[in-house]
């Protein structure tokens, strides 16, 4: 691996370092160090000059400093003449923000890729951004990686697909599943989210069979739970016999640990793309690594080679 | 109206005009001249300095030749030294390229956007684009107007919406169908494309309820009309009872007249974003008109109002 | 005031209600959210159409936060069509990341410039910033205020300075102070900080005449208060008689309340750049408002008229 | 040849192949798809991280659209990673468009350098532009070859240049049969267009000695052939003996073919930078190659090697 | 003329101050210093916040620091609130640099443009650049004047055109003089300029009638004479009978005034873009002022009024 | 030393010989031609594609012609295809120029930055630039090098150092002269420049211990000698014993040299950033050279490695 070096942010250090551990490479030194005054002020320790650099961090709590604080980093490894910076995000929050669904408001995720940018990214390597077209929000090349093979092995291997079904939690979210269900050959169905009346309360009809069939709830990423939750009652209330849910990112704040246990989800599967505290790690949630996979997104685009292949 | 200037490329003159109509002004005057090389040339007729000028330009065929023209015409309205230039694209082809659903394409939406912009646009007024997320691709002011009301109004007045259903051609249009679905409050279904197997044969599976219901398919564009034959047909064999179609951009090429008519779907609904030749003029074909909209949006742009307001 | 709006982000409200009923208009509408994932979301509530907008935001704790607030409210109200944007950022911390005192780091307050910039500011109005060069890295127009004269007047109308000496608290001060002593016209002094040897420790030597003197350390701003202790107890050594200090933005964080108390520092004298705890607020505390400047300045940017003359 | 791939547009696909002959290496592989609503598609079909590519494309008819397909396989090499992008152009037809002879008319020469270069390429190789000045109109690295020396040296062998003459056919024409003059050391003439009165008539008059000379007519395009016909026409009246013609790019449309039988032109000797339709090739058209330039050029951009030393 | 101020840097207060007379205003008022060290220092003195202003800088000697002089000036106009930052420069030298005619030079007509851009200016206005494809260097709007018709009228009511011959000093030339003979309704010629041998000797060969004709050698500029003073040997040696010179821009430096006294040209007519020094203002030198032409584009671009009216 | 060229500019060529000297290769060839209208043509007579460029120039006088002249020669340089173009400045006269202490100014050191780098340039090699957040203004890697070693080295071997200070010209200067005697381990003092009263009188008080003691002035650059001068005398009235100078950058005009043999200064060290001309070589002035510095910095820069190491 030709002047490689990986640098990581606090979001997600166990991450990085399992990235390296693949690579066979030691994660390269920084101080990230907070001012008095909340001002952020990263010393990278290693001599950088032409080499390949890799940033490794995620948008997980606490977001905005997360945030600011890989656009600091970036310009120092830019100022520091690095050759090549790789910014690579885990798991991008702001991709939620993907359009204008009110009158003045940004959608951030477009903003947060040009910043990206005029910090100083040459490009992009992430996973399951919350719509494909957030891939379109960049102006520099972007490797956009997915959990859909890791997630999907893993329940062909531990689960009972003959009356399989997964489900959607809002319309939106059809055409993510739609890729899911292709790799398992498993028929879907969507929650249609309606309010009753102008009382604003929302009510969720199922789209498509579920009755007596064993429901994987598919998500891009569960945070409060509460979606999940509210899928779940809408599901047994629609007959399904069991139910697991699958999401790549797990943000898992507020209630979230609370809310798994009291629904009748049997397991949580999630990633490790989001760093997990110690206090969730609970049972019921099964997290799968995908340290592999940007291991070897990382190996090959410092090498040339092709990143498409990983996805066939 | 303060200053304003109209012009329009060669792709919807009609609308331009009509537009031009419902605002009491006349159509701004340019030669659009071809050389024998094949060059456009493109010339504004019109002293345009410090004007409000918005230029009208539908992505119908030659889709190609209309976007250069555009461009042309976009830097010869700055270099004469227009105030604000405002792309009016009623029908953006390109939105349809919003993602890299294989390995080494180009999202041309994006780039689309990006080259609008370095041609001199300063703002863009759009519809209905192929997903929300294109909105993000411009890195200037869009305002994006949606036929929904415009559609779903006429189908109110026309249709018994007892026994309707509404029908996404596949899982990535459940969104679109999301929103018309909550404007007239019918319920839902989606076609759940999939391959039988290894060779290659594509199978429409219906999810949710059709079958005795007045199906609606609702999409953004009819190019050929297959999709929409594909659709007709799984929907007859799941036993909806009546069917008509609604979209917005009437590509209209190919064997699309000859596929509306040999299917059972008795009413097309669309409108007039993308200029219809005399010939596809049919009965079936209900062509509804969405100049008063765009008129609407350009004095409100022209004058400073708010557009929002337009959606509510 | 011609079409003239001001937004205020959550740093520092009342200072931006202040600043409006200087201007005797209301504070516009808006909406900050934050999803339970941590991104930010800000709806204008208002029409900001052609209008001239100020946008009112502190780097604050927690600075971070608060700095992407910014930039996301920014986006919103270019993409809503605002005329103008003006960043008021009334402390910015970053400016004391002005230099590259060390091998790869970044010189963040050119970085924030930037960024501020991209995400859609078309001007900056700002006080006090840690040195003036730092008005360079905007490339875009800046109005730079000095709290010199509101802080000048107050001491001159309260204190006895015919035996008045200034004192910056390190070499890098002395230019700052410079200014405040040809405002009152006493004499200054400058804290010489240095290492005793190799094990580390500082020792501050006192540049300048000081015994028997009253001292009034002038600084840009006071975060944990640990330098003004520090320069304190070198002055008492030196045998000031009395001493005072006088600081444009009051972070003060961490030990800073105690600090003061502790200290034999009879006044802080700051100004509202910072929004202060109420708990902070001890009578050892004299804070003076910069509203009616600020006020002043952006009723002369949205007029047009002269800044420059507000400082003579 | 290190890491060099060669791609090829719609447009010129014998040229591409001819130079991909002269270096000894194969065509590189893409799709170009044409989707039923008019939008292009470009599949890169091989794998191009950190690879010198170079993208083969004349401005010749479809004009328009070949200049799209460009633009789309440009942003695709550049999201998939390329290395460096050159845009090789044989024939950029918009070059004609170099100056504004009317009010409110696009430089489209200038606006297209931008938008290649907005597309994705880093620079650009291409032949015989209008004028020289055009070069100065891109923002990127420009190798400007000539076909002067081909067109020279195959001339100098099959004439006898004793009593030839170079016309040029209007006064914008001279700068160019100055620089050809000089290689092949003839007298030079022009062609001065002038309006006889108001009525619009041109008539051209012979700036020049031409009476009982061989005249070689030289000019960059040909396109329908009128200006050659009516060069010819004033030639013959002025009395020449013998006529050829010499011009780089053999655009070739509409009357091209006729016009030339029926004139006195005894040869057309022309280059294969656009690419001739099998009925246009007649016996009085000479087309000499211009590929063993274009691979030379190819391979010391490349190498790294001068290029200039393939003008001497 | 609504907000409109002018300035002037250093090298043609004449022309601005005639300008300026003619709009009946007064110059605006700036400092231009000169530091010890050599640097520029630029002190606007009036308030031009939300002004339209001019700034008049001819590319006269001492040509560097002039364009310098321009750079700071429009940067000190931009950071000072300008609304909008008019360039005008009379004579911009650079535009001979307008090709690439050796390896490894720079196009610096074009970067200067870019420099231009880059330093603050919103718009050009300027005349006869040296090759009308200049204008396209420029990335903003630029009013190209032509001193054709001011030196064409004055020639037509002072000489006898019957027996005219205007004559271009090389092949680069003549699309020029094509312009001025169309003005005049006279014949021209061109001088075609050779080496002898490779001992580079240059000779000059007269295409076209000259023999018995009284010529006007035209050209866009003066500097030593060298060209006119061979071109009116040359045209002597063809038998000519009487000699003037026409010339835009009167750089006049080195032997100027001993080449023009010593040749036969009976006069040379210049305009005032570039300001002529005392002691060059001979009798035979007759200066036409363009402050009354630039006076009226001014005008015109303040007031939104179209300039190409002016070329009618 | 892979691929390294080294041209340089008329400013400076025996420290650009010096560094190549002292890198064992040659300095390679160029030609710098000033046509006769002022207008400047840098033409790089060797191939540099691919090559990694270092083009010396220091802002010394004529400045103005010496930025454009850089200017001109990175445009060459990057449209001939150079990989790399470092523009090192051993003396950027504008970093002066880094605030704004007048109203309507030109941060010019800003512009300066802005202009290198749309001139060409990719990094910048520089050395004690005025104040250190000059090296923020750009927007590419800078490598800010320092005299402070040098010079502080040759003191401590010439100078008995025991009753030794270090005094700044003015208040601005403290931060620079802090570094020195930190380096030096000697104490510091500073002279406060007022005005007496309103008749701008300047008057410089000491603000620091100085009596009996042997003072070094260390400033930045000299220009006229005019503030050396001045300081010389307040240090004598003030009892100091002796005095040397220590200045970066010999600017050395006007008055300078009599300046300097009038003063009681024993002493002028300076480094040879600027050519100094050959009747100021005299014996008071101590001429340190920097090239071998320099010459490291560029071997580092090329090779990747470390340079923050040579400031340990």
């Amino acid at each position: 691996m030709l002047n490689l070096k990986i640098f990581a942010g606090s979001s997600n250090i166990d991450l990085a370092e399992n990235i390296c551990a693949h690579l066979n490479i030691k994660l390269s030194k920084l101080n990230i160090n907070t001012f008095s005054n909340g001002n952020i002020s990263v010393e990278i320790l290693e001599n950088v000059r032409e080499k390949d650099v890799f940033f490794i961090q995620s948008f997980s709590e606490p977001v905005n400093r997360n945030i600011v604080e890989l656009f600091v980093a970036m310009d120092a490894l830019r100022s520091a003449s690095a050759k090549r910076i790789t910014a690579v995000i885990p798991y991008f929050s702001y991709s939620r923000s993907d359009k204008k669904d009110a009158p003045r408001i940004s959608i951030a995720g477009r903003l947060m890729a040009d910043l990206i940018k005029e910090a100083g990214a040459n490009r992009v390597l992430t996973m399951d951004l919350h719509s494909d077209s957030v891939h379109g929000f960049f102006s520099m090349p972007v490797d956009h990686l997915t959990a859909i093979p890791i997630i999907g092995e893993h329940v062909r291997k531990n689960m009972d697909l003959s009356s399989a079904v997964a489900v959607a939690t809002d319309a939106g979210g059809a055409k993510r599943v739609g890729r899911f269900v292709n790799f398992l050959n498993i028929p879907m169905a969507i929650i249609d989210k309606r309010r009753i009346n102008d009382v604003k309360v929302e009510q969720g009809l199922v789209v498509g069979e579920v009755k007596g069939l064993d429901a994987i709830i598919f998500d891009d990423e569960i945070s409060t739970g509460g979606t999940l939750l509210a899928t779940a009652k809408t599901l047994r209330d629609a007959g399904v016999r069991k139910m697991i849910a699958a999401v790549t990112h797990p943000v898992l704040c507020g209630a979230a640990l609370h809310n798994i246990k009291r629904s009748e989800i049997a397991q949580v599967i999630v990633t490790n793309t989001v760093s997990i505290h110690e206090e969730n790690r609970i049972k019921r949630l099964k997290v799968l690594s995908v340290a592999p996979l940007f291991a070897e997104a990382v190996k090959r685009i410092n090498s040339g080679e092709s990143i498409g292949a990983l996805f066939r």
